[in-house]
């Protein structure tokens, strides 16, 4: 197996919890005799700072010559007042544009040692097992026109979808929903918005394809509810841009910390890895950040652009032998004093017990 | 005191609770020896169906005339299928757009004789207050261009605000953070929307003129998942139309049922009050509803429309006092055998109460 993989750890807490991620491909590399190479570039607010733009041509050509891109955080306070198309956001957002992978794959994951963890109660959340199929690269982060206009006092923004765009996310959604629990819940706002009428007649359109997967359709407003009312009920949750951006932030607190949640973002040209949490400028620098996110993004990315299964499943069951042991990172620890590990210590456990 | 109300009861359970909100209102008003006059209109599905339209002219003309309007729900599975300009829902629209209130009041309050209710664990949620303050006459629910092109496989809505939209109501949720804990959260996605950007450059500008009050922004995903880890860290929210409709309905799980939250919409010609839940059609009918969101919109009602502030909280505390009681709907019961209550009887419960 070769693999050449580009990291852009990008800012704040990125470069810390991405080193720790290739740590363990580097060891799933050696120990399976796998040609894994690693290559790295700028991103976001780094990449502003060092060459004037969030997304410079030369990460972009690497990016695109890579088998896959592991990407750490963007985003700072400093850039806080810049405009949307010159933030350090804006260099992840053409990234994603250009790498082509339209499935955002976020599982949200009830950890049974983390039960204490989640602001919800035992009983609601132990066993959940959600998997957010989010749309990436259309509706309201991408959709023409947009402006905001200072003089006339005025601004807006496109949510966008064309049937094709809603087809081929609805498909990876149903096919990864006939491989789990076989249950679809599809988001929308289709008593509202046009977008979502069109969305949800596609995806009702695609079912036919798959008849062994159930389907069902909730507004956004009642998913919000019903996830964290019933949220062993979800199995795959498919939705727009925005939406997923929001119900997948939400169901964190499945798992108790957005620390811990990995995402894939699949179905491009080159797939994308990214933790789902921020750049946590607050925390940077200081060893705190959690890295299983990371390191369950790196299985991620064993899984969906490497086909190592079993090397993917043995990461995942790696962190929740770490976490059964007591191991925490701050952001986990709840007053715990004891074995409350850095990044880095965090990272050492995981490999150890790999 | 002189109050001439409409009542739009609509569909599903939309008609069990407003009689019951009714009622208390009409015992308020008995014993204060307020002149509270009824009126009662059609709207949503059961206009359509009486009328070909889900707003006809009378209802409008009606409501224009009245001090205030009361509406219970609207929507029903049958007109799903229906382009959302001609649904139940778009009369809902309608209303509120010409009744001219912008800013919609939300309280999602923890109940302690509910905690058991919420799926929040008691320590996270004890004690939590919230009021979200969304706009309800901008962003994508009325903003143009929109459309599905059928031919062309092609949707689109806007979200689009005015500097003037935000300001207006910036100033409300300042003026009720004021009067409360003084504090204001703004929502927003500005690290990806020029809209956002508009709404969070505007809300700070507003907020020079309440220098009492701390503001805060959060993103949009940030807060969704705040929310639920934190809810005694918010006092007042303030959001866009759609981030509100998303983030009220995830506030319910704070109260235990959505069955329990009031809503009130200020700022117009005509207030507006709705209860927070929808239509509910499988249980219409049935007496299975709760209708102390309803009771509790009226509530809301005596404070805004009537300033009737005394007999506003009289309600309010009637209500505690009941569930203190033990007395539930079946939304609340959790396996509960005694003192599980029909629609009506607990409309008599808070009304021998109060
Ligand atoms: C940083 C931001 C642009 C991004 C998004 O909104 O997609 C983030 O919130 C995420 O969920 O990956
Ligand atoms: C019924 C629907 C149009 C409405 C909305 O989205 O505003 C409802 O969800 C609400 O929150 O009042």
């Amino acid at each position: 197996m070769k693999l050449q993989i580009l990291v852009v750890a990008g800012d704040g807490i990125g470069p810390e919890v991405t080193g720790e991620a290739v740590k363990i491909l580097k060891a799933v590399g050696e120990l399976g005799g796998h040609d894994f190479t690693f290559r790295e570039a700028l991103i976001g607010g780094v990449a502003i700072k060092a060459k004037g733009t969030p997304l410079p041509a030369e990460t972009l050509d690497v990016a695109l010559e890579s088998d896959a891109v592991f990407l750490g955080a963007v985003g700072g306070n400093e850039f806080n007042s810049l405009p949307p198309d010159r933030r350090p956001e804006a260099g992840l957002l053409q990234l994603r544009q250009a790498l082509g992978g339209f499935a955002n794959l976020r599982p949200s994951f009830a950890y049974s040692a983390l039960t204490q963890n989640s602001p919800l109660r035992p009983e609601v959340v132990d066993g959940a097992d959600i998997l957010f199929v989010r749309e990436l690269l259309g509706g309201l982060y991408f959709g023409e026109p947009r402006a905001w206009d200072r003089e006339a006092g005025s601004a807006w923004n496109t949510m966008r979808y064309t049937r094709e765009e809603v087809i081929r996310v609805a498909r990876i959604a149903f096919e990864l929903a006939g491989k789990r629990r076989k249950k679809l819940t599809s988001v929308d706002k289709a008593n509202v918005l046009e977008v979502s009428q069109l969305w949800r007649a596609t995806v009702t359109e695609v079912a036919q394809q798959y008849p062994d997967v159930t389907l069902e359709h909730q507004y956004v407003d009642a998913c919000s509810m019903h996830l964290m009312n019933t949220p062993r009920n979800f199995d795959v949750v498919l939705t727009e841009n925005l939406f997923g951006d929001i119900l997948s932030d939400e169901a964190a607190v499945i798992t108790g910390s957005l620390g811990m949640l990995p995402s894939a973002t699949i179905g491009g040209q080159v797939n994308l890895y990214e933790p789902v949490h921020g750049s946590a400028p607050d925390i940077a620098g200081k060893g705190l950040a959690n890295p299983l996110g990371a390191i369950l993004t790196a299985a991620m990315l064993l899984r969906h652009s490497a086909g190592l299964e079993q090397d993917a499943v043995a990461v995942e069951e790696a962190v929740k032998s770490v976490l059964m042991e007591g191991y925490r990172t701050a952001d986990l620890a709840r007053g715990q004093q004891q074995n409350v590990l850095s990044t880095k210590e965090m990272g050492k456990q995981v490999y150890r017990t790999l």
